[in-house]
């Protein structure tokens, strides 16, 4: 998928969220743990639910992984039904992967080729020989991260490094590596400030803004100060969505919530 | 297992190697391909050639994801085997993984819990909340990314953060989170030049060292500069022990490979 038609899908469904699968055996609706595959199942009656309000989905893999095998097809179950069903979503593995070249080059082929994922999240630690590998796939995007969330990004991201500061630098730098149109970045929407100085460094580059809902970011500021011509946003919510309810009318409920999102983005659109 | 018996069986052993398994399809013997898991029969017979030399081995994950389903039944039996064959040996799940509170706990449940390994390699851009999950479990350690082996380590690491290099000051801010006695760093063998002020920061600690071999680090200068009064070393080598031959006879000489760094560890142990 091209950015020029993921900017398409956001116009014809006047929304540019994401909605974030992160799935808990422990917090899923209990009828579904009798299904043979509770996560597989959960996802999909969220997607069947919500594919018309969202422009993205985001299985965040940390949340397979915790259940082995069982997560790992589940994973696969899941990319596998969004592909065949809804192939105009841009679809997003939360991987935040990075190692040294010959590995991340592995991490590419599993996420890019074996699961045929969009995009994949990518950690900047160990610099531009770790990037690399995953932008030269056509049509396919490392998401690397910036300025991130949670409350451990000052820990090292907003330090100085010189005049500017660490995530500052993470963004200019990325823009020297080959391939860097194949970048997007992350963005923590409880960062919505920085926003504007993020777009001085990176005007046309897709942001993925996480943080929207359980951790207290806000929408509109996210959209005051980040968008850029092309949208360039996808706005990203989990918790707030797929576990808006654990009754047996979840999917139903997720999808108001992602509605209401949906429904402000519009508003945002339009202007 | 506690750092207190890790220095035991390097004393024992005579070792303070640690094996890669890096496991690439093209890579191995041709007649493995016809076993029924290649990855996996690979692995069991590195290790039945080399447990006696060596006192950890280092699965790279990513090499077992880029096989799917079908890599992390490989890994899962290759986990298995050395935790039922060898109870002694410290096991290393080479991951890289670092996220927001709640899903860095999902991974360590996925490492430490489902699949048992002894440790797992972490990387630290978002912080303290990314990291501290993996250190609440008891006698499992986090292998926090220092200082890295590649190139790309001069695009963010060894910049300086005020009088520092971002390296220590992730060294040094790491010292204060919740059970960072259950941390290991990660430097390169290629950084053996910066092994001094980095004992100086985490004098206790152990060092994972990558780099050895295909990469070109040296394994004087790592004793040399690196060591503590535990030890405090495991060095890693991947590519140049596993791929040593790709003949019917590639156990044989990765066992001598081993064996040729073993034999130069115990004469740094003597001294």
């Amino acid at each position: 998928m091209t950015t020029q038609q993921l900017t398409e899908q956001i116009h014809k469904k006047k929304s540019f969220l994401c909605i974030g699968l992160d799935v808990d055996l422990n917090k899923i609706p209990e009828h579904l743990l009798k299904e043979e595959d509770p996560i597989f199942s959960f996802n999909k009656t969220i997607i069947d639910a919500t594919h018309h309000l969202c422009v993205a989905y985001k299985p965040n893999i940390a949340f397979f992984e915790a259940y082995g095998i069982k997560g790992w097809k589940a994973l696969q179950k899941t990319i596998n039904y969004l592909n065949e069903n809804h192939p105009e979503i841009f679809t997003i593995a939360d991987a935040k992967r990075g190692d040294i070249g010959n590995t991340s080059k592995m991490y590419a082929k599993a996420f890019f080729e074996d699961l045929n994922f969009d995009s994949i999240t990518v950690a900047p630690y160990m610099g531009k020989d770790s990037i690399e590998p995953f932008l030269s796939f056509q049509g396919k995007y490392a998401i690397l991260l910036a300025l991130t969330s949670n409350p451990g990004a000052s820990d090292f991201q907003t330090q100085n490094i010189e005049e500017k500061k660490v995530y500052q630098k993470v963004l200019e730098t990325s823009k020297t590596w080959s391939n860097s149109k194949n970048l997007m970045y992350v963005v923590g929407a409880t960062q919505a400030e920085s926003l504007n100085e993020i777009r001085e460094i990176v005007p046309d580059s897709f942001l993925l803004i996480p943080g929207v809902g359980a951790q207290g970011g806000n929408l509109e500021d996210v959209w005051k100060y980040g968008k850029n011509s092309n949208v360039g946003l996808l706005v990203n919510s989990s918790r707030g969505i797929i576990y808006a309810s654990s009754n047996e009318n979840f999917a139903q409920v997720a999808m108001l919530k992602a509605k209401e999102l949906q429904q402000q983005m519009e508003e945002m659109l339009k202007t």
